[in-house]
């Protein structure tokens, strides 16, 4: 398949989308983003890497670090994980409260900031230190060891963090966090801070698209069903109340960020990363997932 | 790979839950069934069949055959079946009101009860004989022409149907139900009623495993894009609030019918019909998410 | 008190806002009434009548029957109705379905649409000729035989019930309407049609403001304790989701109608019809709520 | 009106419901108390005290407190106090987040617990010392100097605070909390500490039965028909979800606590405290509920 020709092809179609949709300035670091840019790389399983756009420019990875999250709390607590939460879309915003309350303290999903505060709190319970095992898994993943938290955005987040911390006590309030609640929320607002470019962030979802082989990177292992089941979860719940329509046109496992960032994976075959800070009123990149609706369209390739 | 053998693994592993669950008894027809029958059928692409248990015996549809109204809806509405009802996952039963009401009487998706009543419309609508035009398509991509309703099935659920009625006149409050609403839930019923085996219903099924080649049935007409989308919807909206779990588990697109069949297809590999009418609290067949979930993991195939 | 006084002050004080708010138009014949009337009337335990306005002109009660409905129903079940239904206020709007379903079919209270509805059932099945009661009842406490219902207005509201039958359709579902759906609504639409004038609506809420003494009236009794309770149930439920800005501008039991009136009393006092056909958005009469704001004001007497 | 004999004949007849009902346990100082008590205190506005059984013990006013809140609040900021918060009954628990984020962190009224955080924002805002002015007032309505805080109870609370903290950062999210959230919930914890006995809590609440005179107390004032709107919110909004069968059994305005208290009015003759620290499943003390039905039974008399 010639990707590099179909990313050209992108390029070209997206064009007219270019000043559509609003990046998030919630926090001073996001919102000084130059919203102008567009990046994307694929990684096959068999070696190859296409890339086109600004692929090198790192960006914040936001929701799309709860993956790793997810690696590790399944990693680590196995299918007892889904006491604590559930593996259902949420049907809902990604920051609801309702839910959430009708569902006494139960995530509907690992990838609504609910499930993401309990996995962080799983995490910090049961690691010694969690944030550098977090890293240590994100650059072994992109095989970069310079990837790194922004600490500035971490803090300007949980600075202005209200809804988040509401949840947080909601969960306490329910027993589904067991540590302290401005622990568990510094080690969250940190998994949300790391920065990779499109190209870093493609090699680091390969191991997610190579469903034939256990994962084992940085001391976390997941058997290759396990693999399997977390691309699961993300075609159901990766782009909250869009996982619908992005399995309906694009038609592959993946994660969005409100950094702007999306990955995805065609299992046994490649991983893609694509980047553009504008999002939709759902909080999903609009030049991303064009993007990536036109890459299963033209190389007629989708888990479907 | 000797799916054969698989499945006779299947009904040695699903022994222990054979009197688990409790079959549909809301009407007498259903609640008349035999619940202690189990069988399954796989039609490959290439051509084979395998089969197992009480393989030929026909059952109710019941939901499974909206899979066939969206056929018939989007081949005659295109993208504009959009318009009138969304394609998110719902979040909750089959059967709400509460959600339909929020969101102003546009149904989350084609799969829950709103959906399908308003495909009902659109159908109704558009054709001139609708049951008719319904029947032909199932009898055609079952490659049975024997095959029919079962009025007896059509009339009990329509007495008894109040929770639809609602949901119909909620709709038609909200002006999304054009026609006469008892000649709309008729039909509706009428669909539910049909009555395949699995060896049948796996037939029927292939067309939509066939995600290469557009689909051309009893003057029904989508391309192969839209093939692979219906199997998106399918993916994330076909086990109500139980899609999440079903992906996790089993890994494949499929619609489930409170007769306690379910259908499902691995793209471009074969589709599956597996059939026991005790549902868990879900409205699920127990025996048949087992059995489907065994399948995809002692073949090691999945979507994922 | 000099009421009349008061009254003539009010027609001056509400004279601005006579252009404000809409009147319902969902049928012909609410549609067709003529928005710029107004008009009141007090009936005083002791025996007297102040009255302005078109107080003489007859309009739909709409909702304002749902009070009669409760006579009938309290007179005839006792407490027991309390099985079916409850006596708080519903915090939403009068004809939403999400409580109803949320709490499985058991309306809030007699006054929301629900309640009303299971009130119309549990007539239809005590009373041979539930029609004729209600219409005695209405009459006898009127003192005027000449009150009737309009049945045009009956048909073209019963033709266009989609929400009220969707109500109806779910309350049967949960086992709460014991007779025939079509029969109920036609019988709860007749009672809605009824028409009175201000004058003659406030003569009939006369035994409302009389706590002191046994309410007997067409064969319904009531305890003067289940008057004062039914003053209660006007109190926190007579004004949906109005009730509390109701009660604290006011600060009377009453009940209000789409057609534009409000009826209320001062235990032990008075009784109060007025009319004005514009609404606000809550559906509460714009003129008639401000007239007895000022009422209470200048009168200096509320039951606070 | 000879209240003392009614008093002796409802401590005879609320006898059978000694055992029922669970006092509230969620903090040690709460559990700690002997839930074996019962006591009631009338004061009349023409100068009586008619009390019994445990009248002179001091028990945790907790929500009670958010009367005097709100005669603080409406005292300092009038009728704008409305535009960050509603005056309807809320028909759901006293801490359910899920209104609040419906409603776009507007609390539904002043005496859910979001409601009264929101009034507490505001006066810690306002006035320079909270704490004092609010133990001022209350020490000033009873006429006991000797009225203090609990501070034990204080701190208890705030430290297992997890729901009203999640409440707090959703207001703040809303933008409707101003101060620092953790400012705001230690005055609101100190409100809700403040304790009396039954006879210092009726004489506090004789103000709120003065409808005919301004209200005058340690510096805050409200005009006579303030202190009736006051006494129209607890009466729409006093007793949860709980209101509608106050009003309906009881009939009077009033407010309830978890520390058993509940304190009423009669407008124009009394006021009451009764106190019994067993709770029914909504909340509200069991033998105080009875008693205040049976006294206004036995008295008949009501607001209605």
């Amino acid at each position: 398949m010639n990707y590099q020709q179909i990313l050209e092809s992108i390029r070209r179609d997206i064009e007219p989308l270019k000043c559509e949709g609003k990046q998030a300035d919630y926090i001073p670091a996001l919102a000084a983003v130059d919203p102008d840019q567009w990046g994307i790389c694929i990684d096959t399983l068999d070696g190859h890497q296409y890339k086109l756009g600004d692929a090198n420019v790192p960006f914040s990875l936001q929701s799309i670090s709860k993956v790793f999250a997810l690696t590790m709390a399944l990693s680590l607590a196995g299918d007892d994980l889904w006491q604590r939460m559930g593996k259902e879309p949420s049907g809902t915003a990604f920051n609801s409260l309702i839910q959430l309350e009708l569902e006494h303290g139960k995530p509907r999903n690992p990838f609504i900031n609910a499930g993401a505060i309990v996995m962080a709190d799983l995490l910090v319970e049961r690691l010694s230190n969690p944030e550098q095992a977090f890293i240590n898994l994100a650059r072994d993943l992109s095989g970069q060891p310079s990837i790194d938290y922004n600490f500035e955005v971490a803090r300007s987040e949980h600075g202005v963090a209200y809804l988040n911390t509401a949840i947080a006590n909601l969960l306490k309030y329910h027993g589904n966090i067991v540590g302290d609640i401005d622990r568990v929320l510094r080690f969250y607002f940190m998994m949300c801070s790391i920065e990779m470019s499109c190209e870093q962030l493609a090699h680091a979802f390969l191991a997610f698209a190579n469903h034939r082989e256990p994962f084992d990177h940085a001391g976390f292992r997941l058997t290759a069903s396990q693999v399997k089941r977390m691309n699961a979860i993300m075609q159901t719940c990766g782009f909250y109340d869009e996982a619908g329509e992005f399995s309906y046109l694009v038609g592959l496992p993946g994660k969005s960020g409100v950094g702007g960032g999306i990955a995805a994976v065609f299992p046994g075959q490649y991983s893609v990363a694509v980047w553009s800070p504008r999002l939709n009123a759902k909080g999903n990149s609009v030049m991303g997932l064009k993007s990536l609706e036109l890459l299963t369209t033209q190389s007629r390739q989708s888990i479907f």
